[in-house]
Formats: structure tokens, sequence, C-alpha cells
């Protein structure tokens, strides 16, 4: 199993404009809603706090970005980590900097944050 | 060159959530700014219509999100598909329905679309 899906590659492709790109999912679903959404658990925060963070760091090529809903409402604060696919479940700014640490400066994995297909939400 | 990083992805990742993941910048800035925007260039009315238009079509594994800024605004309206890394400027609804058909369903190339690293802004 492999997050990047080699066959969706072509030869001739460029390179990548962003070297690692970060979508952090700042939905927002009416007051109630069964699926509850990313905004009302503070993805907003999280998300700019990472955005500035990663300023900070002067880490290159990295762009953390908003996004409208991901579809992970039940998991959310969602964030999903491209060319790699791979998503994590966050909460807190201590999240945050792990993930900028461990993932996207090395490269590595926050195991406990980690989200995987089975764990839905179809 | 190549658009996907093997060099991100690691062994025992998971499997892609979402096949094709495509991010449609619709971005705002104050009228006048010299760097434009993707929104005052029609964006919303496009990815509002890719979205649908995926849904018809029955794509399996595939997910029309809108970002905030892609941080490529004199270029707009652009978006960006992963995991494959490729960036597209597109205008109209023809556009649109070639990326679908050619890139998202067929997994090719619409080159006269294409956005290089080159490109810029930078």
């Amino acid at each position: 199993m492999k997050s990047v899906d080699p066959s969706r590659s072509r030869p001739g492709d460029a390179a990548a404009y962003y070297r690692c790109h970060v979508f952090c999912c700042i939905n927002e679903r009416p007051e109630g809603h069964p699926r509850g959404c990313c905004k009302e658990r503070g993805s907003v925060r999280l998300r700019n706090y990472m955005k500035a963070r990663a300023k900070e760091l002067g880490i290159d090529g990295v762009r953390i970005n908003q996004s409208g809903c991901l579809d992970r409402c039940e998991l959310g604060p969602v964030m999903v980590i491209y060319p790699e696919g791979i998503w994590y479940r966050y909460d807190t700014l201590e999240d945050v900097d792990e993930i900028l640490q461990q993932h996207v400066i090395g490269g590595g994995r926050v195991e406990r944050l980690l989200l995987r297909p089975e764990d839905g939400p179809k």
C-alpha cells in the first residue's frame, strides 16, 4: 500500500510547485448538524497557527492552505498533506508543532494522529 | 522530473483516501489588488460546475474541493490536482469538461492548460 499513486504521474510531468502542500479543512456546517464540522472544533485557529509557524520556521517549499469540506467531518479537525496523501486529525497547537517537525520537516509520520482510509466515515 | 515525489511516501503509508483530489482556488483579494485573484476571474462558478459535473458523471474516488489562496494569483483561475501535483489554468466550462474527461477520468494531461513551475509567479 502506498499513499502516492505513481500510476497517476506521467513522463514529462513538471516538478512539484510545492514540495509539501497541506490542506486544513475549515468547513462550517449549521449548528447541530449530525456530522459536526471542522470549524466548530477549532480548525481555523489551528490552521492559522500552522501557517504562521511554518513561516516562522522558514520551511522551504511548503504551503499551508485552508480548504472546503474534505468530507471526513466526524473525524475532524482533519488535514491532508500532498503529494503523499497522508491524513491527520489534530486538536491542539502541540499537535500542529509535532506534524510540522516530524512530518513536514522530517518526512516522518505522527503515528498517534494518523487517519487511515478505514477510519471512515464511509 | 516527476510531479509525484516518491521520496515523500513511506513504507506502511495507507492507501489514498481519494484517488484524485482537486483543489480549486476561490480566494478573493480586495478590488484593484495588483495580483488579482481567482475569485474575480470566475473561479467559484467554475469550481461549482466541476463539482456538479463530476457527480453527474459518477466518477469514483474523486473529490473537487475549494481552497484558499494557492499563491499563483496572476495566473488564475488555477487548480492543482493531487497526488500527481498537476496545475491548470482554466477559464471556461469547456476547460473544466476537458480536464475532467482527459485528466481526471483518462489519466492524461490537458497540455494547452498546464501550468509549469517556471510559469511563476516567482
